[in-house]
């Protein structure tokens, strides 16, 4: 945690604390507090100290771990196993023992507590701009590292997908069975998108990195940014494979998409690729302190417009063309601050974010392309070394 | 989802609707419009009909997949990207849409999303019961079956652990370098916390299944309930592992805990296992519809009192015993309705619960054992086939 950020960013707080009410899944909790409590637990920041509320069978591993200035348990509060009226109770207890009458929560906090914590005199304001975001926006060096080391794993991962689809055999027209013309085999076996993502996953696991979901999307499947793909993998399509690990060390993330085909790609998607590789390398170029994320955003939109490609800005309703933003910053959350897209804020020096132009139309399939880039006092350094191509190999 | 009870538990809501601004990672959400949006999205609940509110990039996905009666995107409301005015001013729109002035929202409901839609006019209040946690506890057929599944795999992955434990050799006097005598030993390397965890989760992932935490904690670690664990494993010491395992088609969770030991475990260890077995026998002899949480938790409570063991009943502060509650509900959650403790409610059948007492104190180390049941008309199905056993083999 950027303690000196922290207190700047909180200097024109209109309120007496700032409070979150979560788990270590709330990365503004598990930032602040430092504590990977997996039941909702209280952080309040007040007067430049952060105090944290835990249960007692958390409270020992709390005292160890969160980096707070203090942390107490329920029983401090003679909160003992309670109903809700009580619980809240207690919470109002602890805000005000911190000599706090009046507390700003950030949007997603829970409204039963701020509601309860109203009913009993103390006054919670919405803090929309998410301050806590914008502090966690810019990394300190270890966060960097840490993100760094999460990208190393995905680098394996990805080259474990890659050898999969390269490795694999295309079935002729006398396959066997029911098995497709052009369907991709593994040892005999159709390769589907579920057998890429358990390889995907597995060589995550071990370099110690988690994840809930990847996406292994082919042909049709590929046109749509969230498909996480299923069944058979083909030759001649676009396999967009996009990875994003967590670190479960560190709990910070990498994020990293390349696009591959096995066999001949149609002239269209050679040249989508073309454009999406062009479009990369004109929004990278544009990356760098005091340029908007809208700039970044920008220079990536513009390749694909003068090529004649559909983009948000041409006709914010299209369904085909680049139907995304440009890039996402990225740390403890894979989707935080800045965003690289229209309206996109100032870039920072210690900004982590993704650049990840990209094609969709369901008839000719998808394709993406997605770095992970710190930004840096005179531009930017690229965290992914994974080389971009097309043909798989 | 189990439509008929939904509506019987929504028809005394003292509001037009029912209001969800969350994820898929909120099971609510992911129950009541059946989308796995990555991103938060609405869902209203409203006369008798199920609305879902999604982004662009979302909607074709969310048409397919979701199990609500309507689904909308952005663009039907005239939003395009835009602040977050105008994204409330969407969320106001659509509320209105559907007739409804006035909506409940759960206890985690965002305040942000609350307060915008005040100053709109619409009427919004917490619904502290959280009904659709209430709904949720009862599970139908279909989802007694994804558990079962998730179970399946949860106990592959424990006999993977087992058999590495079981493996192990033990370093004696003489072991080579910095090897601690005692210390565990698989292929000459110690066998750590970190690497068994690593076992379970790979083998988990071949079964479909992900996870982000699991317990595989040895020795005075296994006395903190919520230690992951980590670092070598010794002989003579008792080894928690505890692993809870969520499907990755179904999003079903599943539960377990084994305890083991390599060696000779100390005389308090060993009885301390006896009694663990025999306050799960007694807790589980006590689930039946009618009986309350409650009831079960004293059953087991009784089984350690007896033996002069302290609990939360007869020291709401100690730090050592029987220091948590006696199980919990499980489904979309880890942790869900009922819950077997103090003050838990009446057990119903379709209710599917965690059965997990255990012992804990620094100096011994800790013991538990859970199994995962469901509650029938007449008693409950044991859904652990895992054998219970203290020597792992």
């Amino acid at each position: 945690m950027n303690r000196t950020r922290l207190d700047e960013h909180f200097a024109d707080l209109d309120a007496d604390g700032y409070l979150l009410d979560a788990s270590q899944e709330d990365a503004n909790q598990l930032y602040l507090s430092g504590f990977t409590g997996p039941d909702p637990f209280l952080t309040l920041y007040a007067d430049g100290e952060v105090h944290v509320l835990v249960s007692g069978l958390e409270y020992g591993r709390a005292k160890s771990e969160a980096t707070a200035d203090t942390v107490e348990r329920h029983a401090d509060y003679d909160y003992e196993y309670g109903g809700r009226e009580a619980r809240s109770d207690m919470y109002a207890k602890f805000v005000r023992d911190k000599g706090v009458e009046s507390v700003s929560m950030p949007p997603r906090g829970p409204v039963g507590t701020a509601d309860a914590l109203r009913e009993r005199g103390i006054d919670v304001s919405v803090d929309t701009g998410d301050r806590l975001q914008e502090v966690r926006a810019v990394k300190t060096e270890e966060e960097v590292d840490a993100i760094r080391e999460a990208q190393k794993a995905n680098e394996a991962a990805m080259g474990a997908a890659e050898d999969l689809i390269a490795g694999a055999d295309v079935a002729g027209e006398d396959a066997a069975g029911d098995v497709e013309p052009g369907v991709l085999l593994h040892e005999g076996e159709p390769l589907t998108s579920e057998r890429v993502a358990e390889e995907i996953e597995v060589t995550l696991l071990r370099h110690g990195c988690a994840l809930d979901e990847t996406i292994v999307a082919g042909g049709a499947q590929a046109a749509d940014p969230h498909d996480r793909g299923s069944g058979p993998l083909r030759a001649n399509e676009a396999i967009i494979v996009d990875i994003f690990p967590r670190s479960k060390a560190t709990k910070y993330n990498a994020d990293m998409t390349r696009t591959f085909c096995v066999g001949e790609p149609s002239e269209a998607l050679r040249e989508w690729y073309d454009l999406t590789e062009r479009a990369l390398e004109a929004a990278l170029d544009a990356v760098e302190p005091g340029a908007t994320g809208e700039e970044v955003h920008t220079a990536a939109c513009e390749v694909y417009e003068e090529a004649g490609e559909p983009t948000f800005r041409t006709d914010p309703e299209t369904e085909t063309g680049f139907i995304h933003s440009t890039g996402h910053g990225i740390g403890l959350d894979v989707h935080e601050s800045p965003r690289l897209a229209s309206g996109g804020e100032e870039l920072e020096p210690g900004h982590v974010i993704t650049v990840e132009p990209g094609l969709y139309d369901p008839e000719v399939g998808g394709v993406r392309i997605e770095d992970l880039v710190v930004v840096t006092a005179d531009g930017y350094e690229n965290l992914t070394e994974y080389p971009v191509r097309f043909a798989a190999e």
